[in-house]
């Protein structure tokens, strides 16, 4: 819900001078109380201020209701994203594995010498490259990993919806956030399916459900 | 935002007879025209009615903003589970990972022989026994499975915050869901952070971002 300007002077009259009677209010504002009447109705209403008879309003310090769009818009992939783990091209299948159990993650990203991204491996990648194979320890994972330009990233500054937007498009689980150099593409983070979960869970604790 | 019950009274009289002015309103509900007028304000502010000059009142299709805890704890379970896929305890490991593939699925439920819960596949799982072992043709996923009661489930009508705050807490990444049958779980859909990712975004379609 937007506040006019009107209602968003009475908002700055009564967090500076509440409480504070209507009639009051509105000599400030240099009309009368009825004009004002709908305005104080709104912003009571909406968890702007609160009312005490005899004593007027005061701001009522709660946070008002903001709208949905607001929150999920305001919500950016650098407040949510995890670290990346990246491994090099020539890293066998086997150690690409032990490495994924080691920092418990479900998506390693592959790199160049120049620290580039090259690949990306999923528990998919992994597991389907076990399955049909008993030397997965001679295996390098530049095989078997998706390649650029096949790979589906996102920026520090995109909205989390656009990210989320993207996995569920592609069906993939996570995303590398990158800075794009010109030269090649820096990892500086990770997107998955597990963050867009905690900022689910944080959109309700931000309005104590 | 709450609506009043005069203001749940005007928006029924809007619904029906609109365009009607406000006079004609506050005649239908017995009182002054100034009664009503923070009313009016505020259902047009909130975006439940359209007023337009020499015309009057009428309701606007539009649906009003609904807050956020409205709109999240109004998504339950059942509005957005998935299939589950059920494999049985005999079933081998090399088998169980083709399964996972054919279904293109991140988790499989492992069910006893009156079809009640057991286990739990994750890919995890399923890759950790991949990395210490040739023969996953002759191991029974009953071995590897996470098991009863270690089991993490939800019910249909949980909400969807409940299953997206026990898979966050737990750190897996689907859940059962189930029916308690007295003498056992029977499994009726699955809940995964794919599920919470599309809801997220359903969060933003439903109020055209």
């Amino acid at each position: 819900m937007e506040l006019n300007k009107r209602q968003t002077e009475i908002l700055e009259i009564v967090k500076e001078d509440g409480p504070i009677t209507g009639e009051q209010i509105a000599v400030r504002l240099n009309l009368v109380r009825a004009t004002i009447r709908p305005d104080l109705a709104i912003l009571t209403m909406a968890g702007y201020l609160d009312a005490r008879p005899r004593v007027g309003y005061f701001f009522s310090g709660k946070k008002p209701v903001k709208s949905l769009n607001d929150s999920i818009n305001a919500m950016k992939v650098k407040d949510f994203q995890s670290r990346p783990v990246v491994v090099t091209e020539e890293l066998s299948v086997y150690d690409a594995i032990c490495q994924m159990f080691l920092e418990d993650v479900g998506t390693l990203f592959v790199v160049d010498k120049s620290s580039y991204l090259t690949g990306i491996l999923s528990r998919k990648d992994l597991l389907r490259s076990c399955l049909g194979n008993n030397e997965i320890d001679k295996v390098p994972v530049h095989i078997i990993m998706t390649r650029m330009p096949n790979i589906t990233y996102c920026n520090k500054s995109d909205t989390l919806l656009k990210a989320a937007g993207k996995m569920i498009d592609k069906q993939i689980d996570s995303l590398p956030v990158i800075i794009d150099k010109g030269t090649g593409l820096e990892v500086v983070g990770r997107i998955t399916k597990t963050n867009i979960t905690a900022a689910f869970l944080s959109l309700a604790d931000d309005h104590e459900l």
